[in-house]
């Protein structure tokens, strides 16, 4: 039975760099396997939303798992909840949450508190929250409630139940400007935006005088004293990629955020030892775990975080090398790997290096195996990939191009 | 901070024409500084609407500013109006008019009556409707309306209130046919309908008796005894592009409909001298405004009239003649403008010099500016622009293109 490895450079698509003499990353980096696998496939340009718009990985990664962001985005709270590994039921609302640094009015210092949080004063943030903010909301709104630390300053807040996901941001998302009110969007999130605005004031009371914050600041560090929330919003029901696609999925992914989104699905998730999304990440090790995964799933789905960072950081070379390293991976991936594997590769959105942020521009895309119609493209880039056999799709046509060569969808019709 | 200029030129693209030796005007004209901008830059082939479909001057540019014309077209009658300078509420009714000659039974003798209308006409065709027409219905009816000429034949009758769009046209669109009555298409249309009958009969009545009628039958024209009506509609209330694309925007415009769009949408209109779509139109001037309106704007558009009527015409070597006088003018633009200006070039639709009329064909797509991919194409026009780094996009696509490169699109997600 046929299978399918599906890889996103997250972030990989670019726009030409002066340092790389007017190439992309793509056009610059030595990646003999991907090439090998170019000239033996068929390649396109991918608008992952459409021409110009400018896709969050969130965003992104659903619209080419074939759910339709403007229909099934619920906002970020739900899926940062998910790859922190916390359950979610349809009923219960998400925020996802930076610690802050803010002054003695409320004014916002540093929205990531530093960005770097050591592991034990993570663990004294979700003390202080768990044991004594939520337990003190508990007893007056009856409403339960958790709060988690994910990577670096980002956590996620989880109401249980009896709540609304109408309720507006508390985080100004610039730094300078006053903590914001909670306000209730519609008419049945009174209560959610009160208690989300005692959150603020608990939070800020009993952070302030927390232990760890002394020591920052004996340190000279400003104290991790508030939490931000925004992106409030509930998990949709999804139908699941198996029933959705008649294939049997799994994920790999360093990123909380991505995992997340591929559990929300119904992909089981496989752990990879060093995996973290960070630019350390052991992409042979992954690739192997892929190739031991398609043993007994048809469709394994690999994530790539440090392209996007890297885009970032504004470092070319850095990029470069990072696209280098996940060729070698390929590689051992087709010595590993069942021989009849489909592979597609490409980008959930680019990020160029002089840009530094998500943009709308679109992305290379390829697709090999047994019976893929080889075109002309022999090198996978952003400017090679427009003459070959898929000219332009969507992101949303991704999932049911690899179905088409597994077999699995259902045909329209008779 | 990045900023743009949108150039549309009018009905540009064609098909093979025989005199120009089998090629488009767009391949025959000389035009080096479009092509130079087109090899440094990226293209692609843009289907306005969808493939096929023959847009209006006014659907396509609806589409191009980014509002699906299937949603927010509203008729011809509105942006005519904004066009010619009335000022309009969405609870009014528009209606574009022809001033026409007509016989003793109402029989259309010219629908455009004689097309060039002299001042002097023009002066008195308004007197009469608007002083003795229209205050007759106005107190038969107690609707208040206001009537303008605005280019050679055409005009705008505008009802203030109380009033319904759904009425049927009075142009019978065909000469030879009698001018038709007046049907209400809803239920609430009917003192409308009533109201534009009897403007019909009145309109006969005092026209056919008008002083400069005698003149023209002594000259040995036709009488302009007739206003044609069609296509009422009211306005939409747009979301501006400033709020919409985070833009300031300006337009250059020398034909009212087009002007009237882009005042709808929030642009503001910049008068060129000698710039009125004729084709003698001072492009040079036109493009040196655009590049002052850069200065504090960050989205100009420019629309070139004349490469349509030629093509209306027939004129193939004059299309091209303005092509190459575009082409000038825009030599003078990159001399002026801020160095940070992208560049885009683009056509409403095609007006094949063989048809002489709008038709659905794909029409070329250009992009330039300091990051705009490089791709391999070298020309500008219709069969070169198809290897281009877009391949394929719609004109809904182009203004999120544009944002996209301005930077100043809000990310869908995170």
């Amino acid at each position: 039975m046929p299978r399918a490895l599906l890889v996103i450079l997250d972030g990989c698509a670019d726009r030409p760099v002066k340092e790389l003499g007017g190439k992309t990353p793509l056009e610059f980096a030595v990646k003999p396997t991907i090439d090998r696998l170019t000239a033996e496939g068929s390649c396109g340009l991918m608008d992952v939303i459409s021409p110009g718009i400018r896709p969050g990985s969130d965003t992104a990664h659903l619209a080419i798992f074939g759910y339709d962001p403007y229909k099934y985005y619920p906002g970020r709270g739900p899926f940062e909840a998910l790859g922190a590994g916390l359950m979610l039921s349809p009923s219960d609302v998400a925020f996802r949450a930076n610690v802050a640094t803010v002054n003695n009015d409320l004014i916002v210092v540093d929205r990531r508190g530093g960005r770097y949080i050591d592991p034990s004063e993570v663990k004294e943030i979700e003390n202080v929250i768990n044991n004594e903010v939520l337990p003190a909301l508990k007893s007056k709104y009856g409403i339960d409630a958790v709060y988690k630390q994910t990577v670096e300053h980002r956590g996620v807040l989880v109401l249980k139940g009896g709540v609304s996901p109408h309720v507006s941001d508390t985080d100004p998302h610039v730094i300078g400007a006053k903590v914001s009110e909670a306000k209730a969007l519609s008419s049945d999130a009174k209560i959610t935006a009160d208690y989300i605005n005692e959150f603020t004031r608990l939070v800020y009371e009993k952070l302030s005088s927390a232990e760890f914050n002394e020591k920052r600041r004996r340190d000279g560090k400003g104290p991790i004293n508030m939490v931000l929330l925004r992106g409030a919003g509930s998990l949709k029901n999804f139908e699941p990629l198996s029933s959705r696609y008649r294939i049997k999925p799994a994920i790999i992914a360093g990123v909380a955020l991505i995992r997340g989104i591929g559990v929300a699905l119904g992909m089981e998730p496989i752990h990879v030892d060093n995996y973290i999304g960070s630019k350390d990440d052991d992409f042979t090790t992954a690739f192997q775990a892929a190739a031991r995964a398609l043993k007994d799933h048809d469709f394994v789905f690999l994530h790539v975080k440090p392209t996007d960072s890297m885009s970032h950081d504004g470092d070319a070379e850095g990029k470069a090398m990072i696209i280098e390293r996940v060729d070698t991976g390929l590689r051992r991936f087709l010595e590993e790997a069942p021989s009849d594997t489909y592979i597609f590769i490409t980008c959930d959105h680019a990020t160029p290096i002089v840009v530094k942020e998500h943009t709308g521009d679109p992305v290379p895309f390829m697709a090999w195996g047994p019976d893929v119609m080889r075109d002309d493209v022999t090198r996978f880039s952003e400017r090679d990939c427009i003459k070959g056999f898929w000219t332009r799709i969507r992101g949303i046509d991704v999932m049911n191009i690899i179905a088409n060569y597994l077999g699995t969808l259902e045909k329209f019709g008779e």
